[in-house]
């Protein structure tokens, strides 16, 4: 692991993800956020509504990447107990956050039907030691712990939380990357790449076959910090494409 | 955790998706998948296609749950890792398969252009005592080691290896589910479903908030393995909302 490089990973939290009730769209979301920002998300976890759960998978993936974005499990009901699972695995206190308080009491003052109920008061269940984040939807913060950013689970908010976050962020310089598209098998194209891909070792090479048509193709896709050396990667992975439709037509 | 219930987690391989070039599509069939069969999924990682993070994952996941489903890495090109991986994982060796060599091989033969090439023949390295999966729609098989079912990536071919080794996997008796939309906010109802979550420990109760023409609403969602349970709790579920709507208009 290159301790130079800014790393991430995702920890997404639910019982709702596991059940196969609710699929998914935090993590390809913060996936590409990540990517075009230029930081590097090595892992994602999804762990059930349970605290031991919570608490094992927060402090294995904060111990080793340099940032872990959280969804899910900030909401006011009985089974939100995120915030007490990230107080857990940090050994701090928490309880009803000054700051916090002020946020939602202000949202729920010019709401004309909406209370600031007891529910409503545990969104303001923050550890002690963190930072908020802000929730320009529904105004419920999110928190930050250490290297932990700590969001909501619903999609919308969770985004706006990330733009909040975004400007604190260090990040690499960015990863460009080009898509070839083979036009034939990845049986025919895995031999020849390989080889390409020991002689450009500052480009990673990734194969990706699709269906269409009832026939599998290849993309080849190519990742480099370095604009030279994916345009040489580049110019190598035409020229062997050429070559191989050439094979391909002999054969046929 | 309770040792008599089937359990299982994914195993998700391959960079496309943590850069999220790819958005994953397995993680939520398969979820679907295991809930309708009565299998508990407790756990999912993402891991990149690198030896050494794949092999700490499967041990760590082949060790705490019933099952796990990996999914990507074994194609034919130099980044399909995963079928050495889990030979290291599970400390066996790992060369050309015989019965794998032999459905290639049929397969390739049927096809008027596709070679049985070297790239084609790294599709048949199989880790030393493994079964095979059956693979109806491409022909390269996955493989089961122990309690681990090594899958292709492509959704197509995962589904159809699902499909094959489904039979062949325990299961509880189902859980059953029932989903009552509230009508109104989490915050509402968070404090007496908190109360009734307390009256029904046999029932899992979550509250899962959603937005609708920029309003928050919430379903709750009942899940329990007994049916007069869930009848129970669902009945104390609509008295409940009849309760609070009542409540909402005397405020209005």
């Amino acid at each position: 692991m290159n301790t130079d490089v800014i790393t991430a990973a995702i920890l997404v939290i639910g019982d709702e993800i596991l059940s196969g009730r609710t699929k998914d769209k935090n993590i390809g979301f913060i996936a590409d956020y990540l990517t075009q920002m230029g930081i590097d998300l090595q892992e994602v976890r999804i762990v059930a509504d349970d605290q031991d759960a919570i608490v094992e998978a927060v402090n294995a993936l904060r111990a080793r990447w340099t940032y872990v974005f959280s969804t899910g499990g900030i909401g006011p009901t009985h089974d939100d107990i995120t915030a007490d699972a990230m107080a857990a695995a940090f050994g701090v206190g928490i309880d009803h956050d000054p700051r916090a308080m002020a946020i939602l009491k202000a949202y729920y003052d010019r709401s004309a039907n909406m209370e600031f109920n007891e529910a409503r008061k545990r969104m303001a269940r923050i550890p002690f030691g963190a930072d908020l984040i802000e929730n320009k939807v529904s105004s419920a913060p999110g928190f930050k712990l250490d290297n932990v950013f700590v969001m909501a689970g619903v999609p919308m908010v969770m985004q706006a939380m990330m733009d909040a976050i975004a400007p604190t962020l260090e990040t690499n310089s960015q990863v460009l990357s080009v898509t070839v598209d083979s036009g034939m098998g990845e049986g025919l194209v895995a031999g020849p790449l390989a080889e390409l891909a020991k002689e450009h070792p500052a480009v990673i090479i990734g194969s990706y076959p699709y269906m269409k048509d009832d026939v599998f193709a290849t993309n080849i896709v190519l990742r480099c910090r370095q604009k030279d050396d994916l345009d040489t990667a580049e110019a190598a992975v035409h020229a062997m494409i050429e070559s191989l439709r050439g094979k391909k037509q002999m054969i046929l």
